[in-house]
């Protein structure tokens, strides 16, 4: 029924920075790219984020630069405007605001100021380097008159030093010795970008919005102070600024307007240097008493400079040091790559906020795109890459919430709900969405963050953060769901979740999505369990907090029920999971007619026509098969893989890791690769073209989680965690580590195997493809992931035995009775034909009438009919070298698993006698789909507990072959020779199988 | 499985309008009322609309009164403000002005300026006439320094000259002769109302829009000049003066700033009047070249002055005699009511563009709620009372969506479809609504205007108007459907339309709306039907825009299939047609629990928490089944309204005029008065709080609506016009007329006939209770409405015969075979109950576990048991009493139908031998739902044609009592003691039964 085709999407630009395993260099200055370059070398410590502006400004055209300067977590709010409001709409828009200018050094030589567009440059390079932590600029200039200099700067954003900042400037006069003046500034005239039209990138502010109160000028340090009017925050910027030279200089300080600056004229001395270090220091009532920040900026410019410039970029280095000791990846075989994974690691620590009152912002602090706002991001794809290198950092993430727990229940309220819904969109906590369908309807954000809490504690077993923070916020978000879902008479009282939209944003207000449903279950049943353990526990804290929230015993057990009961879809033609109640009764996009300039979709079509289809903008139900893995089957997740893959436009970034890491779980690693490398690079190569409005920091993280979950597989569900380690063929190795409950593992993946070894802690039991692996410190452990045969899955009807006489006999006999022409030839069709499918076919030379009741009445008589008829089976129908076969497997402890799809299998294999080799028998009675989809081997498998490319299958039928096949194991075909032709190996008998070919073969 | 409560509205204020049938008069001023009442008492042609305020001016408190001129369809368009924009929204909002103010006379009583917040106010009286068109006041007042004057003021807006207003005021000094001074003016200092908050009302512009470009003074002539920035119109008011007085007075005339006045002050003699008449005409450049506007204006207002005033209120009084020649309608018995309609049918008068170019706005131009904006309340609701009562101005309706088809189909193109769509909402016929899943979702809009259309052809054969303008929309719009809806093979391949919003606002985008499917299914016929005549009859015309529309001959084919494959989805369980896909999906609101001023419920909670429950603002299904009535069956309404009808909370007031219709069709008389009278007095008692706005023009044509297809049931279908008149208890007679076909035809309904009488035109053929009736003008025809015995239904287990035993006998046997207990004691809970609930009943003592397949087959054989026991059944098992009953009605004429929900009647029927009398046997296998359920007795009657009322229905079983009396008859019950106590009679036996018994009854 699919007639849409995945859609590969070309990247914009190639990328123009050579592979440099621990920077981005970039060695020519580029009008066209600047405007993305300015984000790319972007440098931030969480808190303050500069991009990566020249100190000298930019007098290029306008649009090719954002001079920006942005202080995590400061915004100024502003009502939202809507055509036609309604009830609880968000009321006030938050944004980040381009703060202080403090980036500013000028040039002159000679009296000629430097300019990127006058004179000559002779020489240009900007690095970014992720193990300095310095983002730094070597130029040679010919003013026009002539007068050459070499420059060199370097700037810094201090990792360890929330509030400040810090420039080092070199000029050297080359072929003059003369005047060289440089001017140190802050500047408060600054204003966010107006972007109109681009939903993503926000409507901001028109004009300056940042009132200059006051601009203080003290030597060679200045201060300015600032206010927002609305948000009502008081800001001030300080800086510092030293001259170090061994010639004549003179300091001459001002203030300007909403200027204040301080310029040093150097008698300078060809071939010597002069060098001006600058300090910054931003401080802002959010953290402070309004009327210590000038003090405390002062303070803070003036201590660095007591310290010194290279104190700071020492501490610098050891910062990134410690960083990279926990979180460097590498890859052997693959320079573009390791680039960019480290350019991703580096980008995240520059954004992500570190103290409990502010979180990641999409952009993180490097351009204005969605207004610097906090997203469902954070938690579902950043806050696993902090958690499993930083747990500390992690832990900041989760404060944050707790902080804007109160402005989450008076959402709720608004609402008329009970609890807590926490926004979709904020700075501040206040819901800021001013499109409620993508917005306030994305509900599941309750269980996306209340997801990392679990995931926090499983890591980390901090209690105390649970009893302090955590309950309450897992509390409050559990009421939410019972209080708006409801238990619907339509779907047999099964608990709904109702008008809501989920991850994809291509569809909206729908009911029971399941991301959202398979979610809020997990988010109740944790709840619950929560409740449960406090009670026995800490049941005094439980008894405090029950009482702060009035929460009664009934509604724990209401957070059980609703779980127990919640409602979760499963399409039985289709063998998968709608993404919602009414996505399969929608059309499928029409992808061949759709050029490929109208992607993103939602650039080019109304919601309405996107909404109407089948068409997904990012991962939905395979998010959810990614992050609650242990509640679906690998069948189901193949199955649905592949339905809704196809559908899936990946408009959002946050889509190709998710599928990424699918792919590589089907066992589609040539997929898996194309779709990591779509999320390792996307900043880099400027996929999506919006790399200029800032980095996408989901994405960055994205490419982490591609590797760790993805790759290697690594899951964690109750404690325990596991590994599923597969290799792309690109790769020579590739090597990550792993914070987990006090431990620090490294993992290496090669084709051959993978290595374990515990960097630090106590013994770890992990989990190698499902088998336990207990590792400790120096004693690596190494499996080998080379394929060996560890199981084999027999078809049952053709391979172990033949029944198709029985089934002929019987089929047969209900012909006679029906007075209908039957014979062998016929009876040919009827092969790998379900029951009610091969009447259809016998009663194609009848003019019987039935109906469906009739006719499923008659199939039945003919399964008695062949009941009868195989009670006659002794164990000399057993086929030629089958029995052996068995021993031998036996004997060498080879699992045997039966397959068959039919549903007298058991009584077949008892009169047969061969019950005592079987290892496993699926009961086809319980599968969602027959051959050929791969269900039923894969479920052999994973009741033998054996990795599937350790399998063999054996079959007689092609659509057994494409089973065995579908499922990643390598098939035999058996006599028939459709099934030969596909199989990976064929033999015309079954006295032709034995084991010493099966191991060969593998 | 329904909490939710019908809620009961209780009305705002009781009206302070003394009932009067031709007038609304107002006695006494109040301020706390005054806002309202200058809705009330506004004034308009379909083109000028003055509120009702003073000319005098007002110094009341803010916020009680405002000042209002517009001019239907003349507006400002601004950029709509989206707080997060998408692709395709609607660009631009439209405002309708308030216009340069004209109503200014000021009066000054020796210097002193009259105010009714100043001296004494010793008479007041307001009157609004709907015979003369004329608002007029008459007061006398006392200055502060004590001098009184008697005023007499009188306004028009020419019904007959769309650009001319006119006034007379009249001065006259009671206890003193002194100056009088008279001040005329314009005033061009204007601007829009500012109301926040109710998205009902709109956000309007800030401050002035309209620029002053001229002011222009010519003796008592003077005209101003302004015009709009983005709309880019230019508009003139001009006006003239006269001063009729006796006695000496002085004329100074000026222009300041923006305004242009006439003074007149007058030596005033005691008791002898003075008049002023001032004229006023409105001409924009919508209509002219602008250049020419000023020329227009000025000698629009000379050939007034010179015309004289008292000849424009003989014009008027003429224009509105034959206005209310074709429109009154007349109750007997509700003055309430009576003044109400006239009140209703008046402004709707006052509110409607008749020049093609214009539309009717939902508030008219009595106000600025809704900005001015027309929506598909014209064809739905407004549309028939025009075409029933003025056709031509129905026909100036039509003509306007014409004229807005190109922005239609430029609309179509935006959302990526073919064809056209049609704003929701616009002056221009741009889309302007700014909330999509309530606006441009609302795609019906499109089925709405060409239902209008078909009705307007069939009631008028204009086939010119079809050829020239109707195809065109017609076809483009059908094409509109095609492209945007879809095979759904989830749904059988049937023609889905999905993400839509229907009417009610309540449920937004949705699957398969059922009004918008059945109205769209209607609209694609119709466009098929259209196509093939066109072919047939004018095939050049037909080619000529194909070639214009491009459009193809399978475009034609493809309506009529998707007609015809048109989804309607049914639900089995509740027996009722699903308002959408999900609708019972969704949890009914808690009616319960909402507290009374929580209504209207879109002011008190969020949308998402609307849209997720089962509730609704206004009739949908019941909407379709009203519009669409010949393609559902009574049984149908009625369950349907039953459903949803509790679930409605008419917080839109296009709901109750809806319900009162299917109220008065399922013969609920009661509901249906009380649902009119909400609709019919809902602006004269503003029942809903909000007339100050303006008033509801779709609800007062709601009113017409309520009596001529409500109460009187008139219906059109495929040019037929049918009645089925019932009559409130609370009337003694209603009267009405309707223009059809070229005929005038009175219709007056007493409580026991109806008159249809022909006031001109050719013989008309109409259906009375579905029976052909020939009127012709001078031979009115009266039918009795009485009740009389028409038919007899019979239910033919134990009534006609006992085949009771025979059922025992058969599940006996069954039972037997199984080895179940059963006797007749278990067996008396099996009567009225259907065969596979019987068999529960019958294994609840058992322990054998069945499948519903199993069951089905027990079932099954117990029937055959059952018919082997039937064939055994002879003439002499009809019970006694009931061969003569059969041949006694078959001689008096009285039909007899059999409604039983055997489907084994036939068989029963034919080995009774009592085949020959029955006029019909309901077939029980067409059934939706069984007895209780009326469906059975009202299909009997339908397929008699006989009128409900007229049948008597026999039955012995509880169920069947109330099924026959659910349908509105009379029953008897037999022998059961349940079924005999609720009963209308009651008889021990068959014997007892007889024609005269039952003539007597009736």
């Amino acid at each position: 029924m699919q007639t849409a085709q995945r859609r590969e999407r070309k990247q914009n630009k190639p990328s123009i920075y050579p592979y440099d395993e621990w920077r981005v260099v970039e060695d020519s200055f580029d009008v066209e790219t600047n405007y993305r370059d300015e984000t790319i070398f972007a440098t931030g410590n969480g808190y303050i984020g500069y991009r990566g502006n020249f100190e000298e400004g930019y007098q290029g055209p306008v649009g090719t630069s954002l001079q920006g300067t942005y202080l995590n977590g400061f915004y100024e709010s502003h009502p939202i405007q809507y055509g036609e409001s309604a009830y609880g709409y968000a009321k006030n828009a938050q944004t980040m605001l381009n703060v202080t200018d403090s980036k500013i050094i000028n040039v002159f030589v000679q009296g000629e100021q430097f300019s990127l567009f006058e004179g000559k440059l002779l020489k240009y390079q900007r690095v970014l380097d992720f193990r300095t932590g310095i983002m730094h600029r070597e130029m040679t200039w010919e003013s026009p008159a002539g007068n050459r200099v070499e420059i060199h700067v370097q700037r810094m954003v201090c990792l360890e030093r929330k509030h400040l900042a810090a420039f080092s400037y070199e000029v050297t006069p080359v072929n003059f010795s003369g005047e060289i003046t440089l001017v140190s500034a802050l500047n408060g005239q600054v204003q966010n970008q107006v972007t109109l039209g681009d939903p993503r990138v926000g409507s901001a502010f028109h004009g300056q919005v940042l009132t200059t109160e006051d601009v203080v000028q003290d030597g060679s340090l200045a201060a300015i102070r600032q206010r927002t009017q609305n948000s009502r925050f008081t800001l001030v910027c300080a800086m510092e600024n030293a001259i170090e030279t061994g010639n004549q200089y003179h300091l001459e300080v001002g203030t300007k307007e909403q200027m204040a600056s301080a310029e040093y004229t150097v008698d300078a001395l060809e071939g010597v240097p002069v060098r001006l270090h600058k300090w910054v220091a931003y401080y802002t009532s959010k953290d402070y008493d309004e009327h210590e920040l000038v003090q405390l900026a002062r303070a803070e410019v003036a201590e660095a400079r007591e310290l010194g410039y290279d104190k700071l970029t020492a501490e610098q280095r050891d910062f990134l040091y410690e960083y990279w000791k926990h979180t460097d990846i590498q890859i052997e075989g693959d320079p573009a790559l390791q680039q960019s994974l480290r350019f991703n690691a580096f980008h995240l620590l520059q954004s992500v906020g570190r103290d409990g009152k502010t979180n990641i912002a999409a952009k993180g602090v490097t351009g204005e795109g969605y207004e610097g706002h906090y997203f469902w991001d954070t938690e579902t794809y950043i806050f696993p890459f902090f958690l499993y290198t930083h747990p500390d950092i992690s832990r900041k993430l989760l404060e944050y919430r707790y902080t804007t727990l109160d402005k989450a229940r008076m959402r709720a309220k608004e609402l008329a709900h009970k609890g807590a819904l926490y926004a979709w969109r904020t700075i501040d906590g206040e819901e800021t969405s001013p499109y409620f369908p993508a917005g306030t309807a994305a509900y599941h954000i309750n269980a996306d963050i209340m997801y990392a809490l679990k995931k926090y504690l499983h890591a980390t077993n901090d209690t105390e953060f649970l009893l302090k923070y955590g309950a309450e916020m897992l509390f409050e978000t559990a009421r939410f769901w019972v209080d708006m879902g409801a238990y619907i008479p339509k779907h047999e009282n099964q608990f709904c979740i109702n008008e809501v939209t989920g991850p994809d944003e291509y569809t909206a207000l729908v009911n029971n999505n399941l991301y959202t449903n398979v979610m809020a279950k997990d988010h109740l049943e944790f709840a619950f369990e929560t409740a449960r353990w406090m009670k026995e526990n800490h049941s005094q804290v439980f008894t405090r907090l029950a009482e702060k929230l009035n929460l009664q015993d009934s509604e724990t057990t209401d957070w059980q029920s609703a779980a127990d009961k919640m409602y979760v879809a499963f399409d039985e033609e289709y063998g998968i999971y709608p993404q919602d109640d009414s996505f399969l009764q929608k059309e499928v996009w029409d992808f061949e007619n759709t050029p490929e300039d109208h992607y993103p979709l939602l650039l080019h079509y109304h919601p309405l026509v996107i909404y109407r289809y089948q068409v997904l903008k990012q991962a939905d139900v395979m998010l959810a098969m990614f992050l609650q893995g242990n509640r679906f089957t690998t069948a189901e997740k193949k199955r649905n893989y592949h339905y809704y893959e196809a559908l899936t436009t990946h408009d959002s970034s946050l889509s190709p890791c998710i599928y990424s890491i699918l792919s590589a779980e089907i066992g589609e690693v040539n997929q898996a690769y194309g779709y990591f490398m779509r999320t390792a690079r996307m900043d880099l190569d400027d996929y999506n073209g919006n790399v200029k409005d800032g980095i996408h920091s989901a994405s960055m993280a994205g490419a982490w989680l591609s590797i760790v979950q993805g790759f290697a597989g690594m899951r964690e569900y109750g404690g325990k965690l596991m590994f599923r380690p597969v290799i792309p063929e690109q790769w020579r190795q590739y090597q990550f580590k792993v914070s987990f409950a006090g431990r620090l593992l490294r993992v290496s993946v090669t084709p051959k195997d993978t290595t374990y070894a515990l960097e630090s802690g106590d013994t770890l039991t992990l989990y190698h493809e499902g088998a336990p692996i207990d590792v400790s410190t120096g004693k690596p452990v190494t499996v080998s992931t080379e394929p060996k045969l560890e199981a084999v899955l027999f078809d049952l009807d053709g391979v172990i035995t033949d029944t198709a006489e029985y089934h002929y006999l019987a089929w047969k006999q209900l012909a006679d009775e029906l007075k209908i022409d039957f014979d062998r030839k016929i009876n040919e069709r009827l092969k790998g034909v379900g029951r009610l499918d091969s009447l259809n076919i016998i009663l194609e030379n009848s003019t019987l009438q039935l109906s469906e009741d009739e006719k499923k009445a008659l199939a039945n008589r003919k399964n008695e009919y062949y009941q009868s008829l195989i009670e006659k089976i002794t164990p000399d129908d057993v086929l030629p070298g089958i029995l052996n076969l068995l021993k031998d497997l036996q004997e060498r402890n080879i699992k045997i698993g039966l397959a068959s799809a039919s549903k007298n299998a058991v009584l077949v294999v008892e009169k047969l006698g061969i019950g005592e080799y079987l290892d496993t028998i699926v009961d086809a009675a319980a599968l969602q789909k027959g051959k050929p989809d791969p269900e039923i081997f894969l479920t052999a498998a994973d009741e033998l507990h054996v990795p599937y490319r350790n399998c063999i299958g054996i079959e007689d039928a092609r659509s057994g072959v494409e089973s065995i096949q579908g499922a990643g194991m390598k098939a035999v075909g058996v006599g028939t020779p459709s099934a030969m032709d596909i199989a990976d190996w064929a033999v015309q008998d079954t006295s032709e199988l034995s084991v010493t070919k099966l191991l060969q073969w593998i």
